[in-house]
């Protein structure tokens, strides 16, 4: 139909042995008009690579739009561009030459991408009752297409492409250079929309981290035998930890609106492609669905899930007191013959235990991943939101269980200083080494043939790399799954910091070089060794705020716990240890409350940008009244 | 102009000195014609009544307005109605049809009044540069009128009437029988319907404390004199406080939803009457107005109010301290010489500190009002929220400060109880008959005479009152101020019940009595002393859920101190204090941590109106998504 040449966008990939007529509706399914139900968007079938292999799958498609189609697809998605005043508004196709630039590059590649995903999204069944030539992949009236064909794997994947052009600029100002200067979030969002809001926060996280890595320096280098003086650090970091997340919260808020996905309407939710039940209607939608009841799903989580969490708690609780007498044994053994190599046995234990930790975690996390889907969760943003509260429970209490239990059992401020280096330390590296080393390590033995050509290809500095090449090689690319991951660390590098950073007040300085090292391997990441994501735009960083803040809690009464227990506070009460207890809890009580008055006397959004929303609104509230007394007028005409 | 007989509905009385021409403009913008800015209403004047005053007040205006007009003024406010199929939704007009009961009664007396009082409320000038005959009352283009004649004093009141009809079947229903079943809240949200919650919170409180009473019976009945079995109360008030505050939210939405207020957008909020300021543009509105920085105004709260608040919290703790030394030299008067007299003596000190501290929480509200009036918040709501909080830190230390200090410095069980009831009693009868019986006898004394003729004519049974003498009647009485005060006693009441029930088990007991005494006072209240307030739809109870939910923490505290206290406790820690206390402060600790992921569990909406409010915003997402296909396509037919 349309034989136009286009930019491809996304590229679509269906099993090798797909019906040639399941194709041929498909295609035309997409190119149809909108209102006959279709997605009207531009397609076309990938032509085989140039080094012709046996096992190239035939079935690629490249997937672009018109512009007119993109600009009202972003119409429907109610996308919040930067309107001629400089406010951010909701984009009308009407009123399109009062925004700001608009011309050929108004809409960045990322969200074209999300307009297309969402129309390929919101394909459905008309009246088919199955995929053509796939009596196994039923179909009814309303349900998405492609989410079917996901869900019986007969599309493969669905992915957006990268732009080189913008990829080149991106690369070199974000991690090609050595430089001081900020990422180019900007940038980044016009890449990778949702992820940015992770590397906005990556990079605060950094600078909120130098303040206490500048106090952390000295108190090392000075106070290294002085295990009495944490003190006034504790305090600083009980502060700290407060006003950082409420800081947070106000950028974030800023970077939000700047982005134009502060107030922009979520879309219906569709149920997630491996969610199943029993045919019925939804209430809400009308419309048929599956369904499965949500008193069966809270049995699951409350019988099943739960009790499977609090045994693994208890498993790693066990290892934790293996590790213990590990620890012992190898003490007494040095103690009974101090020599170098007791000595360092000393730091075999705690490094055993760092690496069983990691490993722990790993197979919880796909434990964790299997529950979460048998819970059978209708919507994604519930299922990750299930999964992240498993993972997080079982992580922080992994990683923080042992120190607790040194801190507060053992009372040892010498070895839990000894356990935060070493945890710290063997935590990072296998971290950067799983999360970015080992999958491109991994990506390029899969596809070496190809690379080898690639770089070939690329030494000829002005031959560019054939689209046909460029997408059979993204295709192969490891998919990412998301910010989890790396949510998931620096929610862990801010419990180190903010817990114990007192008694190893280097603790912050190692984070600090971690985040810088975690900027440039994640930068690499998103642009190399992955797939790029589809953009998921978001408001705010969402359950990993209340991660945080649950985290900064905890941070505010292990540290006055701390405190209560130096040395330096237990002089002042020389009689009596229950004077010191009594007033450390009521000191910790009113320092929570404040906390909680604080969270509410910060406004989390700043005020220019309460005045922008406020103002939208009471234009919106305006022109409905207008509309309806102009409406009036028309009636009272007629009559 | 319109001359027809209508309904009165809302009385408006202008100072008798007001200039004839300012009454006829005023008259004149009201009947005007939406289209030319004018509010569209009848009015007319009150004629005098029967008996001849001379002082009688000529200018008293009855508003009322034609079906029609109602009808598009509740689309204009977008109030929620039953809808055919059972779900509330926003009413317009072109649908009226498919409205339950769309038919005489539509709309109650109250919402009739509350869009009365609204589009006089947003009646706004056009060029007058003042209203016309008073050149001290200046007026601007936008500047709402009636704001200006109330802040001027040209107007001295706007009422809604009572209906009589509805009143005298209301008040049969509501407190004229003695009855077990429950409040006619549906009746009563018609008459009154932004008092609706607060009776609705009435209710489900004292129905709340029921099972409370019923375990404090017998426990009174049988452990009078065993101070050391309260641990089991104590847990269960933990529980208790938590559970019912968040049913209580549930139980709110539900009503919130029947009653068309859980998803009504407020309408943008114009500034209040006395707030004053250098006229400049506002940032959202773009409208001239008065404007106040902001600054000035947190420099007013922090360096003044701020100050002055933690003032009078010393002044009161000295009162307290002053207490106890009285409280001291009766004790030792009576040990030295124990007769009957001395006894007596005994209750001497606490009856006058629970008088002194009545006195002084009225003096101090006035100052809260005056300090708040004098920060110059913008908003009403902004005002009320820094006055709530003045007026409840300052109530709440007043009254538990004494018992604080008995329970936890004095370690005094047998004296807490003793002053928790006579705090509990005194402070009953004393609101009691400030709240009711004074207002009541004041009025009945100002309009003696009017009373008497009208109690005259009342025994006529069938001879009603004239529309001319009611209205003076009611223009009369005093104004009710809202349910602040209310809300305050009952939070007064549930801190009684949450901290220190577990010493004194009758407190819930007499909670419940005088709530249900409560319900009679406050109907007739509303009914017989006050003028008729102006409903206010709230979709909650607002800052006090917050501030009942800080007194359930606080609860969760107290009792926690309170089971580590006991003796029953003390003996599980025959040898170490400190090994209990950490034991208390570990368990409190996780009780608020169960406490808070409770919060988060129950879902604040029930499940079936939270489908409802999905299944509205699904339909209008469709809606507009079907209107922009349809003129896409008319867009098309053009091409």
């Amino acid at each position: 139909m349309q034989s136009e040449r286009f930019t491809p966008l996304v590229a679509l990939e269906l099993v090798s042995d797909t019906k040639e007529e399941a194709i041929t509706w498909l295609l035309q399914r997409i190119r149809d008009k909108q209102r006959n139900g279709g997605a009207e968007l531009l397609v076309e079938q990938l032509r085989p690579g140039l080094g012709v292999q046996e096992k190239q799958n035939p079935n690629l498609f490249l997937i672009g739009a018109s512009l007119q189609r993109l600009l009202s697809g972003a119409e429907d998605l109610g996308l919040f561009k930067e309107f001629n005043d400089g406010s951010m508004r909701g984009f009308t196709c009407t009123n399109k030459q009062n925004f700001k630039d608009f011309q050929d590059g108004f809409l960045s590649v990322a969200e074209c991408q999300y307009i297309i995903k969402h129309e390929l999204d919101t394909l459905r069944a008309k009246d088919e009752s199955h995929v053509p030539g796939h009596t196994q992949a039923k179909l009814y009236p309303g349900k998405s297409i492609i989410r079917r064909l996901l869900s019986k794997g007969i599309m493969v994947q669905m992915f957006p492409l990268h732009q080189k052009e913008e990829l080149k600029r991106l690369t070199f100002s974000w991690y090609k250079k050595v430089k001081l200067s900020l990422q180019p979030l900007g940038k980044i969002q016009c890449n990778y929309e949702g992820q940015a809001l992770y590397f906005g926060f990556l990079e605060y996280f950094t600078f909120a981290l130098i303040p206490m890595a500048l106090i952390g320096v000295p108190y090392y280098l000075f106070d290294w035998d002085d295990y009495d003086k944490y003190v006034i650090f504790a305090v600083f970091n009980l502060i700290w930890c407060t006003v950082i997340l409420e800081l947070w919260k106000r950028f974030s808020a800023t970077l939000a609106y700047r982005w134009g996905t502060l107030s922009r309407k979520k879309a219906f939710e569709e149920p997630r492609p491996g969610f199943h039940g029993v045919l019925g209607f939804n209430p809400v939608t009308g419309r048929e669905e599956p369904l499965y009841p949500n008193a069966k799903r809270q049995l699951r989580v409350y019988c099943v899930s739960l009790p499977f969490v609090l045994l693994c708690l208890y498993g790693s609780l066990y290892v934790m007191m293996i590790y213990f007498q590990m620890e012992g044994w190898a003490l007494s053994l040095h103690d009974e013959d101090p020599t170098f190599w007791t000595g360092v046995l000393l730091f075999i234990p705690s490094i055993i235990y760092a690496v069983v930790i990691e490993v722990l975690n790993l197979i919880y996390r796909y434990a964790a991943e299997f529950l979460t889907e048998w819970e059978n969760h209708r919507l994604e943003s519930s299922y990750q939101n299930h999964l992240i509260l498993k993972v997080l429970v079982f992580n922080f209490f992994n990683c923080f269980a042992s120190l607790f239990y040194i801190a507060f059992v053992m009372q040892d401020m010498v070895l839990l200083r000894q356990s935060l280096a070493t945890l710290l330390i063997t935590s990072q590296i296998l971290n950067q080494f799983m999360e970015a080393f080992l999958p491109y390590w991994l990506q390029r033995r899969r596809n070496k043939k190809m690379m080898r050509r690639v770089t070939k290809m690329r030494t000829q500095e002005d031959k560019e790399l054939p689209i046909e090449e460029q997408v059979r090689l993204e295709a192969d690319m490891s998919t990412y799954l998301g910010t989890f991951d790396d949510y998931l660390e620096l929610f862990l590098l801010f419990g180190y910091v903010s817990l114990f950073s007192c008694v190893y007040p280097l603790a912050a300085v190692l984070v600090l070089l971690n985040n810088i090292t975690e900027v440039y391997s994640d930068a690499f990441k998103m642009c190399r060794v992955f797939k790029r994501p589809f953009s998921d735009p978001a408001s705010n960083i969402g359950v990993w705020q209340l991660a945080f803040e649950a985290m900064s809690v905890i941070a505010v009464v292990t540290n006055c716990a701390l405190i209560g227990m130096s040395p330096q506070v237990k002089a002042y009460f020389p009689e009596s240890d229950m004077q010191l207890i009594l007033w450390t809890v009521a000191i910790e009580h009113g320092l929570l409350a404040v906390k909680f008055i604080l969270t509410f006397l910060i406004p989390d959004v700043p005020k220019p940008i309460q005045i922008q929303l406020a103002k939208l609104e009471f234009e919106s509230l305006e022109a409905l009244k207008k509309k309806r007394v102009v409406s009036g007028k028309a009636s009272d005409g007629k009559k």
